[in-house]
């Protein structure tokens, strides 16, 4: 019998899909294809399920590949030759939500905004809002330590998870963690698998905390700036006056010419960027009020304030909606740089020098308000990977952000396409810890080999 | 050549204490008194000289105590025969302060409450701040992830801790985390060490986040209630308002009196706690104002608002000086569980009835919105170790706050102090796993044995 076979014997009927055509699509992540074929695909609906094909994957030595949504963008959850992708979609219950607690235990193929509803049929809301939140996971989440427009003010995934319930590689079940708001009891696992890529084991429920939601509704900005440098000093200003903005958004000029052309937003032609500002404080207007001041203090050419929840709701969804603007005008590599806030302006310059001398068209969006910047490098979409001038402008980009005391990924992971820059921000001591951490979890490196470290 | 003497000779003069007497006093924290005897204390006052130690005491294999300034309440400080104390108090310096990215690079020897003022200069604070945060240090506050009164709103150290620079048990150094606001290249290891005791490397400088102070003065409350149990509902449905509190505190009876002995505070007979609270929001009168409702309409018996900084401070200090007015009382066992915020009345009845099960006095304070209760068992002053009873009533109290869904600590740490019931919350696997990770980075043991895990 072969291994796969013993599997799909040992699973509840219907679990794995072999079919290689089926299989093509739970092995390909949202920019990254599938560097192999998969033996198989488990649809996991239980603990039991994992623990099964865990046990199963020691005994063969088959290398597994958990994965949530799909939705990641550097290629953490692609699977290769002979792998076994385990997918967690189909766990997808919010166990219990404690109003009383502010806390809820979910599976890990919860949708992110799916969790968020619910909370809010009690006056809370889950935080974490990363722009796929309509189609990534709890799970994924979790395993990138993804962040959103709102972690601003209220933190990224790992904020948000206090503990988990974990399939380790050989199929044993550890907790991590806690339901309490605080708690050190040992060292903290809890964060150790969060952001870990599924490289440490699989995660099978999580407690997470919720938030009260903002009881008044939020007032919204949109500012535009005849350039990217103005546009960077408002940002500062508005951080250091303490407005405490819940959403702080940049687009530049390129990005906003994706979205023209696709959704025909009115983009003047001197406008270099816009930024999006929003408020959920109880006196919101006054302070988006002084953010639109500070907006025109800095060289604003335009400001629009709303406090209508509909026209907010627009405006951001703009915003969210940035990313697929970009796939129309071709294949897309994604960075997720993240720099210390004062240094954004610099870190802008720096992408559009590059652009300029290796030709190649880079859009960027911000999370201003945190520093990190997406700038996406498009090319042809008929090539299998990013041509070399891509590469080399990526490169560039990189290294600039590490010169300015940054870092090479602020919410999307590592995953497979930041590894070869990796021992330039880690050091290779660092490295040769965190590999040592890899081999108490998994001796026989068969989660997810390849990522995150 | 005894090793001590290759010890003091590799470092620069006056770095090495020797004298018993002296010693004697480093071995110790603030309720344990030193298992042993160690070898000698290393005042290091550079990363250089820990990286000195550090290599020796992998030559010699002597075990090393990292200590701040000693104010840790669950022995995870405290040093046993043969080893070495190495005492980061002197390295006290701000590397820097950075007003516009909001961060501080601080060395571990800094007090807590210094690195506040520092930043209270620039309109900024640290939020952390443990009860005893004008006599800890950051070194320790990291060691134990500790919490503090501010920490209901803004997170405990873990959450302002975004980078470090530490020197692993064979002296050589690596830095972790960042200086970005966000970041997720490799495994979280800034996350481990917070709150490893010690156990896994030797912190020698830690890059902090910064927080806007509040640009308003706070407004507080404090209010009286005839029955813990009231006091309970109150938090709850001051939590459940979304007031959002910058402090919420919870005082019982027996530490009232305590108080009262002390600095006669003017107790009323009928008082059996209170609770004090206080909002930094932009409307913190109105939100103060809130929270006195919903006191009263919880069945407190007297509430007091106040707007004025230094009456708030006056109500502050007592809470803080609470520990201190125990001391008075005898020898001090503090436990440090937390619970499910709903479940907090309850915690508190199961004391009170431990407590007269055994006829072990026992006073409790509780940072209130977080769930975390600190119940304090005193014995006679000249034990040389609690009595059979007072640990027989903190097996209760412990092993009650785990049934509520609780755990074992929530900002001191386990220490020494914990081991014992370390194996209820945390289980078979997960102490194994725990064990992997130690020796990943402390392979011979030197780092702290016996402690945290």
């Amino acid at each position: 019998m072969k291994p796969i076979d013993a599997l799909v014997s040992s699973l509840p009927e219907g679990r794995v899909l072999t079919d290689p055509d089926v299989i093509d699509s739970y092995a390909r992540d949202r920019t990254f294809v599938a560097p192999g074929k998969p033996l198989g695909v488990v649809l996991a609906a239980s603990r039991d399920d994992v623990v099964t094909t865990m046990r199963w994957a020691t005994e063969h030595r088959v290398p597994v590949v958990p994965r949530g949504g799909g939705s990641g963008l550097a290629g953490a959850a692609v699977a290769g030759d002979g792998s076994i992708v385990l997918s967690l979609a189909r766990m997808n219950a919010i166990r219990e939500l404690s109003p009383a607690d502010e806390i809820a235990v979910v599976e890990p193929g919860v949708i992110t905004a799916d969790l968020d509803r619910a909370a809010r049929e009690h006056g809370l809301m889950y935080a974490p809002d990363p722009s796929s939140y309509e189609i990534s996971t709890i799970g994924g989440n979790l395993a990138t330590n993804a962040g959103g427009l709102r972690c601003v003010k209220y933190g990224v995934t790992r904020d948000s998870a206090l503990g988990l319930e974990v399939v380790l590689a050989d199929g044993r079940v550890i907790e991590t963690g806690r339901r309490t708001m605080k708690g050190v009891t040992g060292y903290d696992l809890t964060g150790l698998f969060v952001g870990s890529e599924g490289t440490l084991g699989v995660i099978t429920a999580a407690t997470v905390r919720l938030r009260r939601a903002p009881a008044a509704p939020p007032a919204t900005f949109a500012a535009e700036f005849g350039s990217l440098r103005d546009a960077g000093a408002a940002v500062s200003a508005i951080m250091a006056a303490g407005c405490q903005p819940s959403l702080m958004e940049l687009i530049d000029r390129a990005s906003l010419e994706a979205l023209d052309d696709w959704l025909n937003i009115g983009l003047e032609p001197d406008t270099q960027a816009t930024l999006i500002g929003q408020s959920d404080a109880t006196d919101s207007q006054a302070v988006v009020e002084r953010m639109e001041r500070l907006c025109l203090e800095n060289g604003a050419s335009f400001v629009a304030v709303s406090t209508s929840p509909q026209e907010a709701e627009e405006l951001i969804r703009l915003r969210r909606l940035d990313y697929q603007a970009k796939e129309r005008l071709g294949a897309c590599l994604v960075e997720d740089v993240c720099v210390p806030r004062s240094l954004l302006p610099d870190m802008i310059t720096a992408i559009e020098e590059t652009s300029a001398r290796h030709g190649v068209k880079i859009l960027t969006v911000a999370h201003a308000g945190d520093g990190n910047l997406h700038p996406v490098f498009i090319f042809d979409r008929g090539m299998p990977e990013p041509p070399a001038e891509v590469w080399a402008a990526a490169d560039e980009v990189f290294k600039r952000a590490l010169e300015l005391g940054g870092t090479l990924t602020g919410e999307h992971g590592v995953g497979l396409l930041k590894r070869r820059w990796l021992d330039l921000e880690s050091g290779p001591v660092v490295t040769e810890v965190q590999q040592g951490i890899k081999a108490v979890f998994d001796p026989l490196g068969i989660l997810n080999p390849g990522k995150a470290i």
